[in-house]
C-alpha cells in the first residue's frame, strides 16, 4: 500500500492537524487549496460519510447526487448570481464553449428548488428531504489550514420541503438531533450555537462547532449551558453605562483624541459616556454606493455581520436585492466620493450630507443608524465635526436628532452578561464550524416559483430547510482535537484502520508468520487491520504507527515466546500483553465498546 | 419518497434508455449535458460503484480521491494543455480569482503522476495501483443521449505504477479480468475490443463495449470470437484488387468524374484499379499547418483516427508534440493557403508543392503518405492534376515516386477478411464504450519526471497503466440493453430495489397490513423492497412499477384470502402465487440466484 511518512512539517502548514495529515501521508497538496485524499484519508472520509449517511437515512432523508456544474440562469432567478460571483466572490464562474455562463456549485439551493418545482405537485408528497455527499467548490482568496478552508472540499448538504413552517421546524429539530448523533459518533467534542445565516438566508440557523484552538470562529457561551452563539450572531447585555459627568452642552478643543481611548483619557470620563460614530461604505448589487453612519456607545464595537444584515434588509429601498461589499472606507475610497476632507475621529451623528459629492452611483445622503446601546445615552460626548474638537453634554432630541433606524449591531464580547440570565457571564472559545442547519422559509421557493397544491387546491410556496456538514473539514477537525507530540490519535469510529500489526524484525520468520496470521484473523473478525512487515527498524515502524494514529498497535515481539503479543493503545500509550488466542476477541470487544461509547 | 413518473417522453431524448430514465423519475436535466441523479438513480449508481469497488479491491488496488480542480501547470508539463483546451477542446478551463489557470479534470494522469513523483521512491513500493470513483467533466459541444455523452459524468479511473513493462502487463491482464467480472456482475452483455488510445496515449489499449443499437461506436468482430476492434483501430485484409486493364500509360479526358464511383463507371474498371489521393489539413500544436496528401486504393477509405496517429508520430519533425486539428479542408480553408485553384477530384500523388502559398505558419511541402493498399498497385488510374483529366496505366517508380511514408490508414469494413484468419469475415455491431484500459508506458512519468530507484540505485521512469469505467454511462447502457414496451427491466444486481409490494386498494386495511408486514420482513431479510401504498388505482401502480423496472412485484390482492400473494417477475411477466410464509425465503433465493448468475 501507499504509505509514505515525512519527517518534516510542510512549509505552508500553520496548524497541527494540517501538518500531521500531510506528514502522515493522508493528504497531498495539488494546488492552492486543493488536495488529493490518499488511501488512508479516503478511508477516514468514507467512514465519516457513512456515519453521516446512516444518521440522515434514519430521519427518512433520501440520498441523491446533484450536478456540480450549474447554469447561471438558476442563480439569476434566485438573485444570488451577483452576490456569489462578485460580492463574496466565492463561486467559480466561467463560460463554456457555447459561451453560456456556468458555475461550480458551492451550494445547491437553486438546483434542488428547480427540481422540487418540477417534481413536487401535491401536499401528499410532503415533507420530502433530499441530501447528497459531494465535493463542493469555493474560490477562496486565501485558502489555508489544509482541508479547513480549501477550494474543493466534501460536504453533505440536504434540503427539505414542507407544507408549512411547523413541518419545517419538525425536520429542523430532527436534523439538530441527527447532527448531534453524527458528531458524537465521530468522537468529536462539539457545541451547537446560534448562527448568522449569511448568504444562505432564511429565518434561523444553528452551527455545530468543534472546539479547538485553531478554530477560525469565535463562540460565546455561558457556563449554564443555556446559551452559545457565533460571535457574528451573539447577543448579550452590555455593561451598564457610567453616568456622564457632563451636564452642560459645550464644544471643546480636544487635541489628538481621534480614538475613544485617547478621548476618554483626555476627558477623564468612561468610554460609556461617549457616542462613537463609525462610517461605512456599502455597495449594493445594483452598483449603488451608500455611506452609512453608525452611532454606538463608545465602549462597544460594531459587528460587521449584524450591520450587513441590517443593510440587506433595507436593500429594497435602494432598488437592490443584496450587498456586494461593506467596508470602512480607507483614504483612497474616501477620495472617490468625499466633497471635502472628513473630520475623521471627530465625526458627529449629524455629519452633513454635503460631505458626499454628487455622483450618479452614490446615494446623496448618509444612511444613519443608531445601535441600541446608544439610544438612551444622556449628556454624551461626541465628535465636533471638526478635527480636534468634541462636544460634551449632548443629548438626543436636543443637539442631535435620534436616527429613526434603531438596530442591534454591536459585537457581543466575553465578559458581557447573558440576556437569558444576567447572572451568567459570556465566555469565549474558538470553534471549527463542521455543521450548519438553516430554516430557509420560502426565500428560494418564491424566487423560483416552486409551489405545491394544498388540500384545498391552492398553489402555495414550499417551505424549505437546508442542512450542511463539512465532511472533509470534520475529518481534519477530529485531528485538531485529538493528537499528541507523536502524531494523530484518531477516534476509533473514523480511524482508517482499527489496528496495526507490527513485526519488529521481519527476518524472524516465526514472528512474521504469527503476525500474518493475526492480520488475517483480525480482518476476518471485523477488526480492520494493517500489517507493517516492511524491512525497517522497529523504532521506525513504531514511530510511523504513532504518527498515522491507528488506535491499537500489536507487536509480535519478545513476549511471543510466552504465547503473547504486546498491545499498545495509541491514545493512552497503555501497554499490555495478551495471549494470542485472546487477541481477536479482545480487540473486537475494544472496537465495539469504542464505537458504542463515541 | 420522491417518486414521480411522466406519461410523455422528454423532448430532447433520442434513445430509449434516455427516455425511460427521465420518464421513470431516475434523472432530471439541469443544464446542457448535466443531470441530477435522483434517489432511485443514485441507488443504481451506488450499486454499480460498489461492484466496481469490490472488483478493484480484489486486485489489490487502493481507493483514493483526487481533486477535480487541476492546475494548468501539470497539463503543460505533460504537453496536453493545448490538446485538451484547444484541440479536442473537451476540458473546462478558466481563471480563478488569482488569475491562475485551472481546469476541471476529464482525466487524472497528470495529477496522479505528480503524486507518484513525490511519493514513490523505491522499487519496494511497486507495483502500486490507485483508483477513484468521481464525477468528471468534458465540455462536449453536442452533449446527447442523457448520461451517455454528458458534460458531467461519473467515472472510475485507476492508475498503476510499475518497475517495468512485464509488471505493467501483469496488472493490465488483471484489469482485463476485473473489468469482465464487473460488467458480468452488472448483468451486461459486452465485448472487449482492440481500441485506439487517443489523447490518453500509450502503447496498447482495449475497450469494453456494451452491445446496443444506440451505441455511438462501431465494433468489427469475427464470429470465431478471436477478433474484435473499434472501427477506429480495426485492421483487416482488404478485398483483392482486380488487375487493371490499362497496360499503357496515357492521360485521358474524363469529364465529370470527380468521385471514384463516377470514374470507375466512366473508365469501366474496378475501383481497386484506381489510386485515390485525399488531401488533409493538419494543424500541429505549434500552430504550424501541414498539408497532407494520402494515396489509397480507390475502393478504400481513409480512417481519420489512424491518420491522426501517424501524424502525431511525426510531430517531432515539425517541432510539435501533438495535433490540434485534422480536417479535409473546405473551400474556405483552401483559400487561406492555395496559391492557385486545386484540381479537386483530379489530384495525382505528385501534386506540386507550388500549390501551397508561402506563409510563415504553413509548411511549404505536402506531406505525402501512401496507404499499404496502394503500395503494390500496378497500371493504376489516378488524377491528371487537371480538372476533367485522369492518367491511366500509371505505375510507382515510373510516372510517380512511391512516397517513403507507407502506412496503414485505411478503414476496415464489415465484409473484409480477418487478418488472423482470412476465412473469417468481419461483422459490424454498435457498441457503447463502458470501459477502457491502457498501457501507458512511460509517457507521463517521463514528461513529469516521475522515477523510482531500482535495486541497483538507478533512477528509472515509472511504467504506468490506466483503467477507466464509465459508471453513469454503464448504468444507462444497462437500460439500453434491457427494456420493453412497458419500461425498464433492471438486472437484479443494479436494480434500485429488488422488489415492490403493491397494495391494489389501500382502503382494504387487511391487505394494507399484510403489505406493510411483508415490506418490513423483506427488507429485514435483505430483500430491498419498496411499498406502494399510494391512494391510486391499481393499474396506475402496476404501470409505474413496470416503468421503473423493479425485478419482483408483489401484490396483496385477491389471493390473500387463500393466504397467498401474487408475485410477478418483471423481465418475463411470469406470475405465480406464493404462500405468505414462503415469500421472504423465495425472494431471498431468487435474488441470491440472480446475483450469482449475473
Amino acid at each position: 500500500m501507499l504509505f509514505v511518512t515525512l519527517r518534516e512539517d510542510p512549509k505552508d502548514a500553520e496548524i497541527p492537524s494540517h501538518k500531521l495529515l500531510v506528514r502522515a501521508g493522508y493528504i497531498r497538496r495539488i494546488g492552492s487549496g486543493v488536495y488529493a485524499y490518499l488511501p488512508l484519508m479516503w478511508r477516514v472520509l468514507r467512514k465519516v460519510s457513512q456515519i453521516v449517511r446512516e444518521e440522515m437515512d434514519r430521519t427518512g432523508a433520501q440520498e441523491c447526487l446533484l450536478p456540480q456544474l450549474q447554469p447561471s440562469e438558476l442563480w439569476k432567478e434566485s438573485g444570488r448570481w451577483d452576490t456569489y460571483t462578485k460580492a463574496e466572490g466565492i463561486m467559480f464562474a466561467f463560460q463554456d464553449r457555447q459561451n453560456r455562463e456556468v458555475a461550480l456549485g458551492p451550494t445547491h439551493e437553486e438546483v434542488i428548488t428547480a427540481i422540487a418545482k418540477e417534481m413536487i405537485r401535491s401536499h401528499r408528497q410532503l415533507p420530502l428531504h433530499l441530501y447528497q455527499i459531494q465535493s463542493k467548490f469555493r474560490d477562496e482568496i486565501r485558502p489555508r489550514f489544509g482541508l479547513m478552508r480549501g477550494r474543493e472540499f466534501i460536504m453533505k448538504d440536504g434540503y427539505s420541503f414542507h407544507t408549512d413552517e411547523d413541518s419545517l421546524k419538525q425536520t429542523y429539530g430532527d436534523m439538530d438531533q441527527a447532527y448531534r448523533n453524527m458528531f458524537s459518533r465521530c468522537g468529536l467534542e462539539f457545541v451547537a450555537v446560534d448562527a448568522d445565516s449569511g448568504a444562505i438566508g432564511g429565518s434561523g440557523s444553528q452551527e455545530f462547532m468543534v472546539l479547538a484552538e485553531a478554530g477560525e470562529d469565535e463562540v460565546l457561551y455561558t457556563e449554564d449551558g443555556n446559551y452559545a452563539a457565533n460571535v457574528e450572531k451573539a447577543v448579550s447585555l452590555p455593561p451598564d453605562a457610567v453616568p456622564s459627568p457632563f451636564t452642560k452642552y459645550e464644544k471643546r478643543a480636544t487635541p489628538n483624541t481621534p480614538t475613544i481611548a485617547t478621548l476618554a483619557d483626555f476627558a477623564q470620563c468612561s468610554p460609556t459616556a461617549v457616542l462613537k460614530n463609525v462610517l461605512y461604505q456599502a455597495i449594493y448589487d445594483t452598483g449603488l454606493q451608500v455611506l452609512v453612519l453608525v452611532s454606538i456607545r463608545g465602549d462597544q464595537d460594531v459587528n460587521g455581520v449584524k450591520l450587513q444584515n441590517e443593510l440587506v434588509k433595507r436593500a429594497a429601498q435602494f432598488g437592490a436585492k443584496g450587498i456586494l461589499s461593506l467596508e470602512v472606507p480607507d483614504e483612497e475610497a474616501q477620495k472617490k466620493w468625499a466633497a471635502k476632507p472628513l473630520p475623521l475621529g471627530y465625526i458627529a451623528p449629524d455629519l452633513g450630507d454635503d460631505y458626499i459629492g454628487k455622483t450618479a452611483d452614490i446615494h446623496p445622503k448618509f444612511l444613519r443608524l443608531v445601535d441600541e446601546t446608544a439610544v438612551n445615552l444622556k449628556n454624551f460626548v461626541t465628535g465636533g465635526n471638526e478635527p480636534g474638537y468634541h462636544v460634551f453634554g449632548a443629548n438626543w432630541g436636543q443637539q442631535f436628532k435620534l436616527p429613526s433606524l434603531q438596530v442591534d449591531v454591536r459585537t457581543a464580547m466575553a465578559g458581557d452578561r447573558a440576556v437569558h440570565d444576567p447572572t451568567q457571564v459570556l465566555k469565549s472559545a474558538r470553534g471549527i464550524e463542521v455543521g450548519h442547519i438553516f430554516q430557509l422559509g420560502t426565500k428560494y421557493s418564491q424566487a423560483l416559483g416552486a409551489t405545491y397544491t394544498s388540500e384545498n387546491g391552492e398553489e402555495i410556496p414550499l417551505w424549505m430547510g437546508c442542512y450542511g456538514v463539512g465532511v472533509s473539514r470534520l475529518a481534519q477537525s477530529a485531528v485538531e482535537q485529538s493528537y499528541d507530540q507523536d502524531g494523530i490519535v484518531w477516534p476509533v469510529a473514523i480511524a482508517p484502520y482499527h489496528a496495526i500489526v507490527i513485526v519488529p524484525n521481519v527476518n524472524d520468520t516465526e514472528a512474521l508468520g504469527v503476525a500474518e496470521n493475526l492480520y488475517e484473523a483480525l480482518n476476518q473478525g471485523g477488526v480492520e487491520t494493517l500489517l507493517d512487515d516492511r524491512n525497517e527498524r522497529a523504532g521506525v515502524k513504531f514511530k510511523d504507527a504513532d504518527l498515522i494514529g491507528i488506535p491499537y498497535r500489536i507487536v509480535t515481539g519478545r513476549s511471543l515466546k510466552n504465547g503473547k503479543v504486546e498491545v499498545v493503545k495509541r491514545a493512552t500509550k497503555e501497554t499490555q500483553e495478551i495471549p494470542l488466542e485472546e487477541l481477536v476477541p479482545t480487540l473486537q470487544q475494544w472496537v465495539q465498546e469504542a464505537l458504542t461509547r463515541e
